[in-house]
């Protein structure tokens, strides 16, 4: 299915940018579990526009509202569904585009896959808009995980060529994520933050826009999460991250740095610690073996290409007529999503864990 | 499901390294589709051990028996099923193990997940022996991919810090698939591929490991292939690829080079070619938007972790008895396994298009 | 998933009676198919309450506002998901009931299962209501069918003792099924229909119920659609069907009196008729052999119970409290389901078609 | 999927009549669980032809090989797969058929579903020797659950025109399942069973077949399982019911008897029993109530058609030629289906029922 996950937990994501509303279907969501409502608009309020000076000014009303699956303040088990109205769009600016390829987008390949019928306007269903839901259902799956200590954060690792420090992959605590989830522009190291966001005032400057990297850490996942092969925690966590926009790359633990190592580095030794736990002393693994997980912090990395909306002039066809065109486009566009997308990235890591954890004995 | 990956074609991974035999069952294969069996044998012994002077001495028979959905040289279209028969295995040397740890092994997590019921002779169901599977259903659709003109390929595009040339994303062809998968050790570069036999064999001696990384490439896909937010093309390779033991990441198109760029560089600029084809003048997108294919090769990179079985003690934990131990894992072990990797991906790759192309008008 | 169907088509069910709204969202409908929303609503005209003299008098503004998936009078092909508001509820005649259950229904089973968290009243998730976006749902599919000339219909072919005609298995046509949707209270035989009215007046003076039985017919279906085993037609048909409320029982062509009959009496002989159609001189097979259409009307049967609320005094308990009890269920309810059930048996036939004609060629 | 069954559990049959081994690959089974092979073989030889004297007398080696997934004489929770090896086949007197569409058989429906690559073999994947590998699958799923005290028992309730006694829906107990298991003929009453043979015995003298219906009982299953709409007990049972050949109607409890009924006589009056458990007075809803075990007996009746194999001359045509055509089908056919049905029944219903148990706090 296009906008279904469904593995344990059925995940629905509907809703095009332009349309009356956008939302999530999720079932099999356990049943008892409360939702902390200013909390959850927090986890939403990372992802909105206009949050810092580096996004879009555009303002959206992303106020969910639930209607079903929650009764009395706790989740029945029943299916929990959410929409959240559109507002304040501006279908005009758009609907000039409709036949023009945005270089970067889905505009050709969505009419060719729909045959035609896809909504074209603000990128339809193919919106990073459809990311509001997806960050429902996370803040949601997060409070209940956390609920059982498990704490899923992220920051940004990396704007254009600018590094920001890593996590710690043994020793991140439940209280570093929260004190980055507190920040307006989410770095490890202040400095880097700033570099960082000069970095892409400078792009919104050019009218061009950078990328980035996204790192996220899940930690207090017990041992034995997880299944082998298909089912693992890296091909959930997987299936749902690349269902962001602009991601075009994911690795865990050491990913791409453990192909240039040696066996006996990338190996981590496990030991008995002093509480009698088995543990890593290094986390090059990431916290996951064979697709389950190993007690360590989990961790990954996520690599998000520039906002392919530019200002600046760009060759472009136009696929109704087969001829080739200039595209300038206009509008309100953030000139990078990484900030935006930090929110994203934790709601997909927290509802494939949830989704594993429901497998946990006595989760 | 652990070992099932259902989506138009279902495809479910059966077997343990050294129980009776390993094999899969393929549901919703189309009918009518002739399978070449020296074709078939040549991509299985792609990945099968003693290959090449790099690789394990170890010699498996990897014949892949059809037990069902094949009639007259034909796909029926019913469940196709093919058993491969283990033997040649040396259990006692494996026995020993069974309750050490294996560093970077999934003997832990995997004895947690199945509360101590799993098999844990020579990896059981996590072994990697598990791709021979993979690879036979691979290894059909690929065929059946091919019989439409589309080609994947892939060569070794890094082992430890040596890198081979990369595809190139926009002219590469069916022959330049062709000639790799003739050579034993699949790089671009002869040189490169030279330098990288000798690394892996330096760290042989020195009884480590290495990792590396795989490239690959599809050709002739047309525009119009996938689907949005969790369905896309990205989706499903990527679900797949995280089912082949030691991946650790994956990127599409730039991957993470793209959170480096600025929007103006890592836009790909459509035209209308001379033929009256929309095409792309670069192809950073990796032939992939929005989930759904451009047209354009479909480009990603694997990284694989160096092997973790290495002769060298290593401290660990008897996870039985909770307590410290060391452990040298001796025995006929890959240094790397990236070479034995690479129709591993391509098998990942070819069963995730045959899958989405079974939605393509006329297919 | 409880309240999720995914085949082909995926389709998911959320709502509680008494909640905000109801609805449904709907994962891979084709593309480009227009909706006639006067002939929506006359569909879901038949399935809502108040419409004939035996109904229940409470009127519910069943208008579903769609969401999604619909962009300049057609389906895009991206979720189609659409709301129905509840409105015009008497929380309070419901929630004296909460915690007893009321025989024949849901409440009891519903609290163990949900551990007490679902959403009591008026059955919550368990509602009869949550039939109207079935209704929603299977009034679209019906009406791509029909534009391929494949028409659905059902007639009460039972109340309590009394029976209607049955449909002609071989020469039922498209303008017969036309003609039943036209009648509020859709018999073949208006004798009989006025018969069984009044055994519904009758019961309901008793503060009683009764039960019943739907026949349903599918015209014009090609031969070849379906599968073996577990995807056949009738899987699909019975898994939707099996989640109407109040469904007992299920049978295809001869149904149950195929267990009475001689192998020389029910099977069907086929012949090459006039027009060089394969067809078969009866029709005990009901249009499907091993799953698959056989090109003959589909025909099935489904058993409906009488309506578990009723005015009578009843033993019961206190499920909270663990003690016997009495209940009479006091409001508005249907003496009888079947007549509103009509439209929702053929919902769930035009899904499971619609469904499994995806995968025929070029439909 | 056409023969895979994917709900918690995943359940692949595979394999055709005429081909080297049929089998099946099933996904999720709980790790830990013993497997007496004894008591799996007396059940699958309660499937097996040549047992009785009403059935064919082929003898087919029906053993089958464990591939995967047990080890150490348990489950280990990886995908549990069986073949086994067909032998004693004659295809020559098949093949002869292959053109002709049998009456009542899918030869001419699955031709056209495989474009004509289907294997017609003895029906091929359509063959009721596909019931072999359900009934393995049934027989471990029936263990399992037999270790938590729940039994699932099924008798010949009624052949041709014969009726059996019914099961005491309240009162049934796991001993009166087991001496059911021991009779060669299942019946409840001796004397209805041997008139039952008598009918059958005719029924082949005339070159004729007859019709049946098995009724089945789960007993001991708590309530609280299961759940809403598409996913009930009720959904799941069907759904796999309606993948055993000849299979034309089910019901549960009352079934079709319901719709004659008026709820105060249909619905199930609560109490609190003196072993202060929540049971009803009557058992009209057959122990599932909203998709959900009531804790009552589970009860159902399945409906067969008579064997379509008759050795009597019938009307056909060739469809190849497209032709009238006349046959008769000799070799050696069960000229009734329904004994060797029965443990086909329960297996279908250990399955479904292990399935939702699955999610069952503390299975």
């Amino acid at each position: 299915m296009s906008s279904t996950w469904s593995n344990r937990i059925s995940f629905s994501v509907f809703g095009e940018s332009h349309g009356p509303a956008i939302g999530v279907c999720i079932d099999n969501m356990p049943p008892g579990e409360s939702i902390d409502m200013d909390k959850l608009m927090q986890f939403m309020a990372r992802r909105a526009p206009g949050r810092d000076q580096t996004a879009t000014q555009r303002r959206e009303k992303d106020m969910p509202q639930i209607m079903s699956g929650y009764f009395n303040g706790k989740t029945t088990g029943t299916p929990l569904c959410a929409f959240i109205a559109n507002s304040d769009q501006h279908s005009a600016d758009y609907l000039k585009l409709s036949k023009l390829a945005r270089p970067g987008h889905a505009d050709y390949t969505g009419a060719l896959r729909y045959r035609g019928f896809s909504d074209p306007r603000g990128g339809g269903h193919f919106s990073g808009r459809l990311t509001a839901p997806l960050c429902f259902a996370g803040a949601v799956a997060g409070q209940i995980l956390e609920r059982r200590g498990i704490y899923v954060g992220a920051h940004i690792a990396e704007i254009h060529k600018i590094k920001d420090e890593s996590f710690d992959p043994i020793r991140t605590t439940r209280d570093d994520i929260i004190t980055l989830r507190g920040k307006s522009f989410p770095t490890i190291s202040e400095r880097r933050g700033r570099m960082m966001i000069n970095d892409i005032k400078k792009a919104k400057e050019a009218e061009d826009s950078v990328g980035g990297v996204v790192e996220c850490i899940a930690v207090n996942v017990p041992a034995g999460v997880g299944s082998p092969i298909f089912d693992g925690l890296e091909n959930s966590i997987a299936q749902l991250i690349f269902g962001i926009p602009a991601v075009k790359g994911l690795e865990f633990g050491a990913g791409f740095n453990a192909a240039k190592m040696l066996g006996s580095e990338n190996n981590d030794e496990f030991y008995v610690n002093e509480q009698g736990h088995v543990v890593t002393r290094t986390n090059f693994h990431g916290g996951i073996l064979g697709g389950i997980s190993s007690g360590m912090p989990i961790t990954l990395r996520v690599a998000f290409k520039p906002t392919p909306s530019i200002a600046r002039p760009q060759d472009t066809v136009d696929y109704s007529a087969m001829k080739n065109e200039t595209i300038a486009i206009k509008g309100r566009h953030d000139p990078c999503v990484v900030p935006r997308a930090v929110p994203c990235v934790e709601a997909a890591v927290n509802i494939a864990l949830l989704n594993h954890m429901l497998d946990y004995p006595n989760f």
